[in-house]
């Protein structure tokens, strides 16, 4: 099952903030079995979110967008999954008028926020104040979550069950081992060799200031034999 | 002038890793007087990152590539850029040699990482090992570094010089105020009034655990009145 991650935000691309929401999200889809595919990262654009979600749509079975859900002029996150997938825009009145009630924003700010793709399902946002939104797309799916990483943690895990439906309720695990004294490819050339005899596993050296790490990645089974071969090489 | 900055590594995809580079690069290039279209991360795969990088300078002046410049079979950045600009991967003696005297790695290592794309400039690795490139395409410039941080950092400094002609020396200033108590869209609405006002700055908000962020990005005189006009707004 593969997964792409679209992180709008012209913040991001000035490097004023770090994608840290997208490499969250990627370990939690990746130890549910999910392959994250790419990660894009877009402006405050209708026509350059539009154009990656469609791309990212050809290639994925579930995309998740990140970003553009708040009030202000440059959230287009909704007009710009409203035209990859056709549907309307409409005015979801529980969303506007518990926006309202949580006297959180004035009028125009929860309109803007209540107004969601048609027939999607509603992900509540209780720390913040825009909603999250599924969306099913042929048999695919989308899914939108707010921007601020304190908002988006919690919504994510309101999907979390939905997503394990599709992965088929798999669950990885890792390790990382930290290599001191040799160089990356003579650490390279042992895990080509468990590579061999344990082909479910996933693992990848780094280079590190210090040392070299190797980061096991699979089912447990997988990884603790894959680590009992490694200690037995070193 | 567009850049665009291509992240490879699967140990960005399984979420192993935040991506601090492409946030690193695009603040400088930002600060620089470019535009950062778009960041895409991609898996260890010669046809996903030639499919990306073909796209990227399809949109984009400069690409920069990081990652993949490494020793192991999975560093193939090499083998992408040389099939997407044309070019025949060549042995370089000159890396070759330095390689083997610094005595940083076996023979196999080092003809792995001096083999680079024909016609490209070195640009040398002080602190490890693998050169980056610097690869001139038509009217477009191609730039690879290695991954690791702490070699990333110093060899991005030998391009700037490099780069600020490109950019025609533009240099641009940053300022972040934070308000407490107010809602982002009523934030928004007083950046809105300086935009209309200043429109060479960018002005950009961004909802806080608590409180907003007003991040302000232009040519110092232009931030420096945004900024006056704002105080003075709120």
């Amino acid at each position: 099952m593969f997964v792409e991650i679209v992180s709008t935000g012209d913040e991001l691309l000035v490097g004023e903030v770090v994608n840290t929401n997208a490499s969250w999200i990627a370990k939690r889809l990746t130890l549910m079995g999910f392959t994250v595919r790419r990660i894009t990262v877009v402006g405050d654009s209708i026509e350059e979110i539009s154009d990656v979600l469609k791309n990212a749509l050809s290639r994925a079975d579930i995309v998740i967008v990140t970003g553009g859900l708040g009030p202000t002029r440059d959230d287009v996150t909704r007009e710009a999954v409203a035209r990859v997938t056709g549907r309307r825009l409409v005015l979801h009145r529980g969303v506007l008028e518990e926006l309202l009630s949580r006297r959180r924003c004035e009028k125009e700010a929860a309109e803007r926020m209540a107004t969601v793709v048609d027939g999607c399902r509603i992900i509540p946002n209780s720390v913040g104040a825009a909603p999250g939104m599924v969306i099913e797309y042929g048999s695919k799916l989308i899914i939108c979550l707010p921007g601020p990483p304190h908002e988006l943690k919690p919504m994510f895990s309101r999907v979390e069950d939905e997503l394990k439906k599709f992965s088929g309720g798999t669950v990885l695990v890792e390790k990382r081992i930290k290599v001191k004294g040799l160089p990356e490819i003579c650490v390279y050339g042992k895990v080509s060799r468990i590579l061999e005899k344990v082909p479910g596993v996933y693992i990848k050296t780094r280079v590190l200031e210090k040392g070299v790490e190797v980061y096991f990645l699979g089912r447990r089974e997988d990884v603790e034999r894959a680590v009992r071969m490694f200690d037995h090489l070193m």
